[in-house]
């Protein structure tokens, strides 16, 4: 694996006492995506899952659609690129990519106004019920699975996981990034989503459920916060979010009937 | 103001217990911002500060250079809609524009690639110095005029101060909205930031050194990490950035000189 973090020289203050030491910082570096020969994206993160990584964005925005859809991908970690040859007439998607929309709450590409219909066509329908105790026990492997966090305290972490365990860890600078390698790690080893649930430990933005339901998952946990546009969205295609998961409580916003005692 | 928080019927669960109640959750809302009646981006954002937001964004992207440049602005904000005339040729900015890079650490549209050189053409010398002291009253007057934070748990804050108080402070869903605010109402104002610190509670990504150079501030400050890119552009331009200003520490990264005992 890559290097995920670097020694920085600091100057460490605390109490008037000032000196200098080394700290880790995370790594940050530009991943340019080709799509058919064409230079789509940069997209900034870690490094360490460029091929899941280019495969989630590319799945999270339309231009793959499945297995088939895939003819390459070569990863060049060193150039910081990743070139997909993918079949179909791209011009569609880059119609509706021209109109981005830039979220605020750590934005991706999302072509917001066209998301609505995409997602109504795949309503959250699945089945899976977690209990509160579940759902406590999977937030705290999350955050023990943190090691990066740890070290540089500058990455989100994300898993996929059943009522029982977390099946795949991911993080990166931004959460949606680890959001989409997930994702990208799902399609490349052939697991399916539809019947877990998706842990983060960043805020559920409209975007973040976004990502979540048409990825297929239907149950959103977090430690943290939603917004309001993510709630209506939720609510919309059946999503249960479940937020502030911390110190023995949680929230539990959308889709409570996926949530047992 | 517009209400910039809503409440919603959630299920709290606590030490086996499961209740109804109501909780406060942050307002999330498309802003489209049009450009020469050319329709350009949409943000999300909370939607409190629409003309401070988009003309913080077109300074920030290089869409609009000085005061002489913004003929007119009409905000919509009912409609969620900015609509800004400006005067000069588009056609390379828009060019800049078709490829973005979109960062994993919070996004907006940044040309990632030209930014060094303009970044380069505006070092960061001011001469402001600024106290270990001074830092930690910053942040702490930054913490309690979080109000919306401690409400919905949902924004980032961000400030633009002096070495002695915060003289504007902002909030909004993404970390990177919050600076444009500051950024567009300094300009809406007629302040210059140049003498100035910024602080914020989020992450200091690339970006974010970015948008600070930019604006012409010499001093970043964060109760959060920054990452290794970040950094490295501090360092190239000269920024002063200083992280996890909490809990009595703090971490000066880069330019160093500025920060006093």
């Amino acid at each position: 694996m890559e290097n995920r973090s670097e020694k920085r020289k600091v100057l460490s203050f605390r109490n008037g006492e000032a000196w200098e030491e080394e700290r880790a910082v995370v790594r940050e570096t530009p991943l340019t995506i080709y799509v058919n020969d064409q230079e789509l994206i940069t997209l900034l993160t870690i490094g360490d899952a460029n091929r899941e990584l280019a495969v989630g964005f590319l799945l999270s925005e339309g231009f793959l659609k499945n297995r088939d859809g895939l003819v390459s991908i070569r990863v060049d970690d060193a150039a910081g690129e990743v070139h997909v040859q993918i079949s179909g007439d791209l011009s569609s998607v880059e119609k509706l990519w021209g109109k981005r929309t830039v979220t605020s709450g750590c934005g991706k590409g999302a072509t917001f106004y066209h998301v609505l219909d995409s997602l109504q066509a795949r309503p959250a329908t699945s089945g899976v019920a977690v209990s509160a105790s579940q759902i406590h026990a999977l937030m705290g492997e999350l955050n023990r699975m943190s090691e990066l966090y740890r070290e540089t305290g500058g990455v989100h972490n994300c898993a996929l996981g059943n009522t029982e365990r977390i099946l795949i860890f991911r993080d990166d600078i931004g959460r949606h990034n680890a959001v989409d390698k997930i994702r990208g790690a799902c399609f490349l080893e052939d697991i399916p989503p539809e019947d877990k649930v998706l842990l983060t430990t960043g805020r559920i933005s409209s975007e973040m459920t976004v990502k979540t339901a048409k990825m297929g998952v239907s149950v959103l946990i977090s430690r943290s916060a939603p917004t309001s546009l993510a709630l209506d969205l939720a609510g919309r295609v059946g999503l249960t979010v479940v937020g502030y998961v911390r110190g023995g409580g949680m929230t539990v916003y959308t889709g409570k009937e996926r949530i047992t005692d």
